[in-house]
Formats: C-alpha cells, structure tokens, sequence
C-alpha cells in the first residue's frame, strides 16, 4: 500500500473534514502515516476522532513532518476535507506546493480540479509527479444510461440512506460490510463519493461529479459490474444527502433505480438544522416521517443506525430506546457498540 | 427571428421527438419553416402533431427542402429528437452534412456534442458555421451552489410537474404562463430542458447535463436571476421525469432547493408503464398516490393537468370527472381546453 498524508487546513475536527475521518478509520487504498492540520496538531488522528488511539500523529504543516522523517518514502498527499461547493482553501493549495516541492504526488476529492490550477500543475509535471483529481467529471461517452438490467442482480442490495449529509452513512455502510464478512459472508459495497475510493472500495462511482441524466445509469451499472464479478451474497450502497435537503435532495435513486429490497436509515437525533444550513428555515424532518417517506417508495426501512455527534452516550441510549418503541425495528449505535446486532436480519434476507 | 428546420429522422410522430413537438407548438427564438422526417413528409407539422394546421410543411430529406425553396434563408438546423442516452441518430448525422454543406448552423440538444463529431465540426469550420450544442456540461468554475437566498424571492413559484417523463410539463408550462400573462399578470416560465431554451425561455437551464453536485444550486441561481431583473408575480418551474421513474427519480428539487409553493401534476391517465420501460416490472403510480407523495415534501398539489396521448376525449372527460371527485381539486385537459380554468386559483396565489 502506498503511504500518504492527510491534509485538512485546520478543519479536522469538523464535520467538514469526513474524507480525513473516513481515512483515519481506515483505509485498504492508502497507509494513512500522519494528518497536517495546524489546529489538531501535536495530537494523534484517531484520538481526536473518537478518543482510540490509532498511531497518526498529527503535524502544524508538511514541512514540519518531513523535517522530522526524513526515512519515511510519502507518496501521496490526500486533500481530506469536502467544501461547500467544491473550492480548494487556500492553505491546503499552499501545503500541496509544499508537497509537490518535496517529490510527493497529490490526490483531491474536491470539485475544483488541482490538476488545473497552473501553478500546481507546472510543478507536476516539472518533477514528473501525478495529480489524480477523483471528481472530474467523465464525458458523456464514458457514462452508462440506466437500462433497467438491475434486475439482473440476485442479491438483495441494502441502501444506506440517511436524513441529511455528514451523518455517517459511509461508515456504516464499510462497518455492515465488514461485519458481514467477518460473520462468513460474501459482501460488498458499492461506493458514492471520492472517500469511498479513497478507502479502496472498488466498485461504485462518484455521484456529486456526474451529469445529471447519467446518476442511475452510472449506479446500476456499478452494481452490474460487482454482481458480474464477485456475485456477492449482498451489496451495501453507501447513499448520499437526504431525501428532503434542500441543497441536494437525494435518495430516490438508491430505492428505485438500484432497486433496493431494505434501507438502514442513518440520523442524528439531536441535529435539527441541515448540516451547514442552520440559519435556514426548514428542519431535518423527525426519523418517523422520514422512515414513512422512504416506505411511500417501496421498501422496509429494516434498521435505524444512530450517529452520535454532540449527543452524550445516556441520551443516545434514550433515543434508542424511543426510536425502536416507535419504529418497531433495530436501533444501533455503530461507533459505539458496531453493527453485530444486525446480521441476523441481514441474513434472513440472503435467500440460497 | 432566425429561420430553422428541424430534424427528426422519421420519430416525429413518436413521444421521442419532444424537442420538435414543442418547436412546432411555439417558439419565441426560431422561425420554424420547416421539418425534416421521412415517415411524417408530406403532411403539415401542426397536423401531425394535434390535428391542427401551422403552415410547417414537412419533407423527406433537407436536400429536397432545398431544391424546391432556393429563395429562403434558413439560419438553423436543430435536432428534435431526445433519444436515450442522447446519442445522436445516424439518420440525422446525414442530414446534419447536408445542412452544413448548405451553408446552414447547427443546434444540437442531445448529449452527444456534434461540435466533437470530426467530419462535422471540420465542415463547419471550414464553412465559417456555428454548432450550438446546448447540452455541453458546463464546468465546475461556472457552476452554482445552492445557498438558500432561494427565500429572498417574494412570489410565488408553481412547480409543473409530472408522473413520467415525456408527458407535457413544458407544454402545460408555457400554456400557464401564457394564459396568466394574456390575464394581465407578469409571470415567467423557468426552463430545465433544452427546448424551453430553444422556444425562447430566458431563465433556466439545464438538468440533465449539469453535474449532479449543481443541481439546486443552478435552479436556484435560475430563479434567483429571474426574481432580481424581472420581479414577476408568478413563476411556472418547469419540471423533470417523475419522482418515481426508475431511470431517473426527479422532483424533490423543484420542491425543496426552488422553494415551490404548489404543484400542478401532468398525468396520462392511460399510460401505465413508463416511458420507453415497457418491460420493466414496475408501474407508473396511481395518480392518488403520487399527490400523497408530493404532500409528504410539504407542498400542495393544487391542481392535475392531463396528457390524453392515445386516450380519447370521451375516456379523458371521464377520469376528469373521477380525479375531480377523489382529490378535491380543478383537473384539465390543456391540450384541448386550454388552462384558463386555473387562473383563478393561481391568482388568489399571489399577494399584494
């Protein structure tokens, strides 16, 4: 695997930085060796996360790390945060001169193409270094039409959904995946966005980089391409968004056009506003209301996966214990006690 | 106005040339002199289109159009097909030659980019011609975010949309916003598709070949535009595809991202699979179900305005009668009896 570092520009202990959370869970693409973020510095990664130590120190600037590891052979330097709109800020453009400078090579999940920044570019291809941009678009001539041969695929497919953006629906999508192969199953899941690449994920396809009319072509034919290959017993779809954000509404897709037969709702029970939309005036709708819009479309919401952020462990355990009174179904808290609890009833829905 | 013919390669008399459809039905940017399709040569465009005469003679080929109107001037070819996947039509490629050949510009809607076909674009450089290809995506540099300023726009915005694609929401569009400006309102249509472009609509832009991430944000941006030079007192949104179509759910935007403060719902009463999914084995919904699905985003359908495409007037009139008594609100035909019924509910809409 090759080695790479992780730059957030002072955001890594922010919503804003979930490519660099994704990474420092872990990766099968990349060996994450340190993070550059001048306010987390001097920490380690995995304990400003989530408080477990994991061995990724965290350092003000490259600079600093490469003066101190002179020994360690750094491939990549991986832009770790995800922006409104796409735009690259302006101190993570510095580090990577600084990375280019120093013979290591650059890959960037944002919309704003890295490789089109002159200056960046020119030092590339000066020192013969590759700048991998993850969102550029593919042509037209690259994307798959949606043509209704998702019913070629005999596994049951469990979309990830969940009620806004930034809640965690692609970690526990990796987690049920993980956990159903460590149960004995054949699984896969089927990537989104850039941090699923990232992680090494191998089948999927970016969906905030693709023409419109091409979003459930792209989709199936990702699943085409892993049910053809791998003929999993399952697929877990990491979804995006939320059926009602108003900034990108989302969701549909992954019940009809995927044709999913189950959806694991992921919410966070004290977040009241869209992420990055608090002044706006409409609310993340309540988990019930959600679970019945998802249903309207065709399918069982078979489990609701908690994302904690900013709730203590004692609420969470209340509203898990509230949500599964109301809904009738599994509540999980997967950061916290994983996903285990589920595989039964992923199981009963593996038909052989 | 610039003179054009359009080109339908033997479909106009199919739902697949939508573009030709509306181009025959009005255009506020090209003259339509003419049309171009072997199976449909012949008869009058208008005819063929709703039984009603509008002087646009359609022939076999473009040569044979040519050599029988050597007086006329003809700016413009335009494609008038949408075909799956946007590929261009090898039948239409031919008459694109001829069209070049004749000293005569391109206006291509489809995804394909005829600007990138080699023998074309050489032709019409050497020729001194334009290719206008609509769809080309637009980069990430010119593309906006939403942002929800969305709320600073103070009237009233009517989302048309439908349970399928292909079905007449840009037609049931233009006819409201026509009969409320010939009402004595100011009001204005925001275009999402290539041929409201090309009938002349001034804001807008379009859906489906704009990178997924961008969606709302250009809708917004769209309407945004619209509200600041024109401040009307009505907007019509045109829709797309179906919330419900498998091959590209759409709709939650125009409620949610454009703020819709109603719906009008286009339907085809008859029509059960669909379009171009015939095999597929799921239904287009009832008509009942999809108001419930809408309402759950949190707008009102105010009105049903029916598509009567192989239905007959007698079989309209009666799930006219039938929809009007389970719903509760005004349902018409627009093709055949115009939308002035619903100037009253639009008008009591809009507060002054």
């Amino acid at each position: 695997m090759d080695k790479a570092i992780v730059l957030t520009g002072g955001l890594f202990d922010t919503v804003h930085a979930k490519t660099a959370h994704g990474l420092v869970r872990g990766s099968e693409r990349f060996e994450i060796v340190a993070l550059i973020d001048s306010v987390s510095a001097g920490k380690d990664a995995g304990e400003v996360l989530d408080g477990q130590h994991r061995g990724i120190p965290i350092f003000t600037s490259l600079r600093e790390f490469i003066a101190s590891h002179t020994e360690v052979m750094v491939s990549w330097c991986i832009v770790g945060v995800a922006t409104k709109g796409g735009v690259l800020p302006e101190p993570i453009k510095v580090e990577l001169t600084d990375a280019l400078n120093a013979g290591i090579g650059i890959v960037n999940g944002l919309h704003e193409p890295v490789s089109e920044i002159p200056e960046l570019a020119n030092l590339a291809a000066a020192r013969g270094l590759e700048i991998v941009d993850i969102r550029k678009p593919k042509s037209f001539r690259e994307l798959n039409f949606w043509s209704g041969r998702i019913k070629e695929v005999a596994c049951p497919k469990i979309a990830v959904l969940g009620t806004d953006c930034a809640l965690g629906k692609r970690t526990t999508a990796r987690f049920l995946n993980k956990a159903m192969q460590q149960a004995g199953f054949k699984t896969e899941m089927i990537y989104t966005g850039q941090t699923g690449w990232m992680q090494g994920a191998k089948y999927g396809f970016i969906f905030d980089s693709t023409l419109n009319d091409f979003i459930s072509g792209e989709l199936e034919a990702a699943i085409l391409d892993c049910w053809e290959n791998e003929k999993p017993d399952m697929m877990f779809l990491e979804g995006q968004s939320g059926l009602r954000n108003p900034s990108g509404p989302c969701g549909a897709e992954f019940i009809l056009s995927a044709d999913a037969q189950g959806v694991i709702l992921q919410h966070n029970p004290t977040r009241l506003k869209f992420k990055s939309l608090e002044q706006y005036p409409m609310d993340i709708p309540a988990l019930e209301d959600e679970v019945e819009l998802i249903e309207r479309y065709g399918v069982k919401v078979i489990a609701v996966t908690l994302n904690t952020y900013l709730v203590s462990l004692e609420e969470a355990r209340q509203f898990q214990r509230t949500y599964e009174e109301k809904l009738g179904i599994p509540v999980v808290l997967p950061l916290e006690d994983g996903v285990d609890r589920l595989i039964p009833l992923l199981k009963k829905m593996i038909v052989n």
